[in-house]
């Protein structure tokens, strides 16, 4: 794992924890709450992730001394730096599980710790989170139109430079079965595979030696790359042959990668002979430009794919570019605090809350989501939170909290799932329950997030407040 | 820095690796070429970025115990982990400048070495030269159209996780003053800067309080933020109050910083009521979602703006996910390779190969760029590489090779600039170089990319051999 100390964030942090630790505020404790605004991919739902690691995170980072010595030289004060020595996050955090289903302008996550512990864990956990649950949610999309086909992750080489680490991990949360990345399946203990390159192919006189060479030399784990001549006329025939031969020697050809031209077709010829020569046990794995509509419009076509790898489109979240996830301060001092914007959207929810989804009689998720005041009991309604006009009746519903305490200062809650593949694991099983309304890739069902009448009341005094 | 050790790459490479090495060749020199199809952004050029910290990884790159037992475990050969023990990169790198601008589908760079270095490089060359030209040529397109405005990087928060370290620095040496990124000011020596959240002033009872504090506790560098509550009718008002009694204290406020709302109007109200106060050195700073376009279209209002902050859209470099570069095998053991596509443009070229710049008596650049056998003469004519009826002469022009020894048997040549710092200010004079036409944002002129006719002959006579 990569060490990560508190000068992976913005400058601003250090300099406001240092004119809160001067005016002697720095452990005054506050509440500071995660939430995004927009729905990733015109999609109806994204997927939590990046929380295991950032708790783990948490618990053990530290300014180190090359940290300080820059930080004296860049002119912080020297007391600050001294408090900054044995500086450590304390905090206590609410959450939701990682790998649940999350929608815009609600609490995923609240912090609560002295403001300048939550003020200098803003940036990397911003970075953690927002870029983890952007992945995760596009490997779900994947996953979900993949009918059960094998899914591996590819993308390191195109990726946004390190960025490549945390997505490998965050695509087998979303429901990759592995990826390539050697050094993220060694930290996060993701299967990972991989076959042949074209270079490996041109490095022969001739592509038959080069299948058979590396055939000897990976026999139990050979996949054949056909398309480095021509698929079907060089390369699947010199892979028929060599699966032949390995059968000689009691082993077997795992697969052939199919990396270029019409997919569908392609894997429906290779199919065919590879039947017809009696290796229905070999594997047909594609790549090459995948995405979930290319997925969905193979699977469609009843493409015999058995694998699919996808790359820079996973790795980089193409078409977007970020989750636009922000961190808002909703109580100082123990007194609520919020934001006002002349964009109504934008004026945040103070204080302490909890988040109750709706849940029909069968389990299935409602498609609604009420915010409330952390203590109060579950609400029977819930109001749209700048139209309040509009209202919706929880009372057919079962209401489920979802924000749990998964740090209480400083330690991980020993509930908080750590692994990747339970965290995969559970986060499928959750989605299940999110009706198929919701998952449309064209116009998603809209997943209601509303407010308690409580919630409401006290915002719009402290609003009423803020503005006279 | 972050240790990287070889485990950052693609499993397949090990394989192929493996197999390479039970073959017993391993050792086999061979050349492979890094270069790109398709230009980002639909702009005209692109900046190469991320040559000098790869040749510094290269030098110290191993395989680690950590790696090795990971690798025993998934199965690999035991002579074969006992040669990867003391495995280090000994090759040669041709390559451009860093900084260079450059274009498609013409050799950047080339790596000769045994072909198990050469393959375990990859993946990671490929994920640095890729990610930090992206954004590189993302910040140099900010940079063509700010005027000479001081530009700051404030990506962190939401990078494509640790991708936002090198996008600090790709920033950096694509034009940018500075960045908010602590770490990477650190180990790159990037100017580093930043202001205050809105949290800092919610979390007083009042933004005047706010202000005059944080003015108190960081008195050289203040920068205060105007839109937590109302930007003209509060927080101008209060900055305006804070500057002066700042004044009286023989201090100067740096800046006001503008994060909402119509940044054009907001910033020349701002400047005129600040000038009104005998304030004229007060910076006035910017910030929220700014993007090229919006550098472009406030700089043609003369918006009276100092300083553009530059966040998601310049470290994700948004709306493109990823530059295309590809590392392709041109020669091995000696003799040329190439990879022959049914999409012809994907047909490589083979050999060792040079790369000349036609440029005019002037000195600026003409547009065209030929590429040749390594060793031939500078050519009087190229030719499109596809349609050899299109030819240019090269005649009236001056040819200057491109291509240049970076690294030696593993050793970085001591005329490569590793500063980033030099290595921008070098790329902003090639850059100048470059005529207007091809940096235009909107259907920009075609630079054209040919081939010697040794070049041509090589790669026909190869490919009729590969066909038959």
């Amino acid at each position: 794992m990569f060490d990560i100390s508190f000068s992976h964030t913005d400058l601003y942090q250090i300099s406001m924890a240092q004119s809160f630790f001067l005016k002697g505020r720095a452990e005054t404790q506050c509440v500071f709450d995660y939430f995004f605004r927009k729905l990733p991919y015109e999609g109806g739902y994204a997927i939590f992730c990046g929380l295991s690691e950032l708790l783990q995170l948490l618990e053990k980072i530290r300014f180190t001394e090359r940290d300080l010595d820059f930080l004296k030289e860049k002119g912080f004060d020297s007391d600050f730096l001294a408090y900054l020595k044995d500086f450590r996050f304390r905090g206590t955090i609410f959450a939701c599980q990682e790998g649940d289903v999350i929608f815009p302008n609600r609490p995923i996550l609240q912090v609560e710790a002295g403001i300048a512990e939550a003020q200098l864990t803003e940036t990397l956990l911003l970075n953690y989170l927002n870029f983890q649950s952007l992945i995760a949610t596009k490997a779900r999309r994947i996953y979900q139109v993949a009918n059960g086909k094998t899914l591996l992750e590819l993308g390191l080489r195109r990726a946004q430079g390190l960025g490549g680490y945390h997505a490998s991990k965050a695509s087998c949360i979303g429901g990759f079965n592995g990826t390539s990345n050697v050094l993220a399946s060694m930290d996060f203990d993701l299967p990972v595979s991989g076959s042949m390159a074209h270079s490996y192919i041109q490095s022969y006189e001739d592509e038959l030696m080069a299948f058979r060479d590396f055939a000897e030399t990976n026999p139990n784990n050979c996949v054949l790359l056909l398309d480095t001549y021509d698929t079907l006329n060089s390369g699947l025939i010199n892979a028929i042959t060599v699966a032949k031969e390995m059968e000689n020697r009691d082993k077997r050809l795992l697969g052939v990668r199919l990396d270029s031209g019409d997919l569908s077709y392609l894997s429906k010829v290779c199919r065919q002979r590879l039947n017809e020569a009696g290796l229905d046990y070999v594997k047909i794995i594609v790549s090459n430009q995948i995405d979930e509509y290319i997925v969905k419009s193979l699977e469609e076509q009843k493409a015999p794919i058995d694998i699919y790898g996808v790359g820079t489109s996973l790795a980089t979240a193409k078409p977007d570019a970020a989750l636009d996830g922000v961190y808002k301060l909703s109580v100082f001092d123990g007194s609520p605090r919020m934001k006002i914007s002349e964009t109504v959207i934008k004026t945040t929810l103070p204080d302490q809350k909890q988040v109750y989804r709706a849940i029909e009689n069968n389990g299935d998720f409602a498609g609604a989501e009420v915010i409330t005041l952390r203590n109060e009991m579950p609400p029977s309604r819930m109001f749209h939170a700048h139209e309040a006009r509009r209202q919706l009746s929880l009372k057919e519903y079962q209401l489920q909290p979802l924000l749990h305490t998964v740090m209480k200062n400083g330690i991980i809650d020993q509930q908080v799932a750590l692994k990747t593949a339970d965290i995969a694991r559970e986060s499928l099983r959750i989605f299940e329950k999110l009706p198929e309304d919701y998952k449309r890739f064209e116009y998603p069902h809209d997943y209601k997030i509303g407010i308690s009448e409580n919630l409401m009341d006290k915002r719009n005094t402290l609003m009423h407040r803020l503005k006279h």
